[in-house]
């Protein structure tokens, strides 16, 4: 059997229906396409959990600030289209901008606090976009479990928090990162990555490494644990960091002690790519 | 069969989950409780509609501004559920605030511009609060029917947009305001009234008919018809006016000409009490 491609709202409303009323269970991962085996990941787990798998591929234009890369950012929908097929996806729905932004947007949807650090400053009204897309996507497609992939996350905590706060009937599934074999997680934005840089990158996930080893050997302050971590990242000079931040896993804030359970983030820019990525640590 | 009294989302979505599942149409009136003759033609048209009705009743703290009369907002569950019960209601959900509001609220929805004037810049916040406990209340009972009333229009234009905003899956319906035999628009609030305020208020309807005729009649400039309204008003030493507007019905903003159909909104304060009312009016 095929994979269903399907582009309007009213379409796969319809084409969901009988999956719906026949008690299936309904899987959705939403992308922006240019699939790769991180959304691989996410396929598989929706595949395993659900009955009925949806891969949404949109590239939402609300989540790309002025001077971001909405213009360039990979469209390949034939392979994407290939891949989904060969992960035994039931249903790709790949809407076009006008059909899912019809007419000027009045309504906003804002996660409060989450979005204050990290990525957020950097990338203005970026979470309020994906915020409103996620909740327009689950409308449409109202699943019964939603795939997010832990490199988002930031991300993947401000649509656990708008799911809780809203009442939203869909379960969050989280899925751990995919990594090359030299530990750089893998993202579209790789791409952007010329040969040079790509050989130098890996230190991002070694600095998140070397801050969890200090973690796991009882270091408590963070400023400590960041700035070891640092002086590696900075005898890279094609490296500029862009933050770099122990923070609390739910609340996404900066914690200056190591209690329980914390998260490291960083972003930084190389060459023209701006890429994150983080690490969970726990005390041991 | 009586009426199912519900207090907790997981039982709400219990209850509702084999009606889901047989393809049922569920219709929600949501309310804040105190129901009287305009929540009595709401229920009435939803059961027409819909083979299973839910009467939320929530008392939403989030939209009572400070100095508001949350404190006394009129309770009265016992004989709510009677009324239900006689109107055939399936279930009554009646959840408290911890309930619903379990932890710190951090995702806030807004509908922009629809609330920039009327009773928005009047009650700052209460748009927000309506858009997301109604929000909320959409994602438990998860309804294919919603009834609203029109007497407070500029909520349900803002719904209206929320909806449309956010692709969320359920038909708004609305309902003509019900009136005592001399017009006064039936609500909650009424109860605030004193003998002598009660004998006066009825020119709040009385006004905006006058401008209604006038728009009939072809009168298009809005401070014209306003003005001449407006004296009369002003002949009624216990009435204060808030607002008196002549507005577009989708966009709810003041327009200075009547072209198509318009909305004339107004909201006194007469006593303790705090009324507002509109009415439709289309050139003919």
């Amino acid at each position: 059997m095929s994979v269903d491609l399907v582009k309007t709202v009213d379409a796969i409303r319809k084409r969901l229906q009988s999956a719906r009323l026949s008690g299936k269970i309904i899987g959705l991962v939403p992308t922006m396409g240019a699939l790769h085996r991180g959304h691989f990941r996410l396929i598989k787990e929706a595949r395993q959990d659900c009955n009925c798998v949806v891969v949404s591929i949109f590239v939402n234009p609300h989540q790309f600030g002025p001077g971001e890369d909405f213009e360039h950012y990979p469209g390949t929908l034939e392979s994407d289209l290939a891949h989904c097929e060969e992960l035994s996806v039931d249903v790709v729905f790949a809407p076009r901008v006008e059909e899912m932004y019809p007419r000027e947007q009045l309504t906003f949807v804002e996660v409060a606090k989450l979005g204050d650090y990290l990525c957020g400053p950097h990338r203005p009204g970026h979470f309020k976009g994906v915020a409103r897309v996620v909740l327009k996507l689950f409308n449409i497609v109202q699943p019964d479990r939603a795939y997010f992939g832990e490199k988002d996350a930031q991300q993947l905590a401000i649509v656990r928090r708008m799911v809780q706060d809203l009442n939203i009937p869909v379960d969050i599934v989280s899925v751990s990162t995919v990594r090359e074999s030299d530990g750089l997680a893998i993202s579209s934005r790789n791409q952007y990555l010329g040969r040079k840089e790509r050989q130098r990158v890996p230190v991002l996930y070694r600095v998140l490494q070397i801050a969890k080893e200090q973690i796991q050997a009882g270091e408590t302050g963070s400023q400590h644990i960041l700035r070891k971590a640092l002086r590696v990242l900075e005898e890279e000079p094609l490296v500029e960091v862009e933050y770099f931040e122990v923070v609390d896993p739910e609340q996404m804030h900066p914690v200056s002690k190591v209690v329980g359970s914390v998260r490291v983030c960083a972003a930084i820019r190389i060459g023209s790519a701006r890429l994150i990525d983080n690490i969970l640590c726990e005390r041991e």
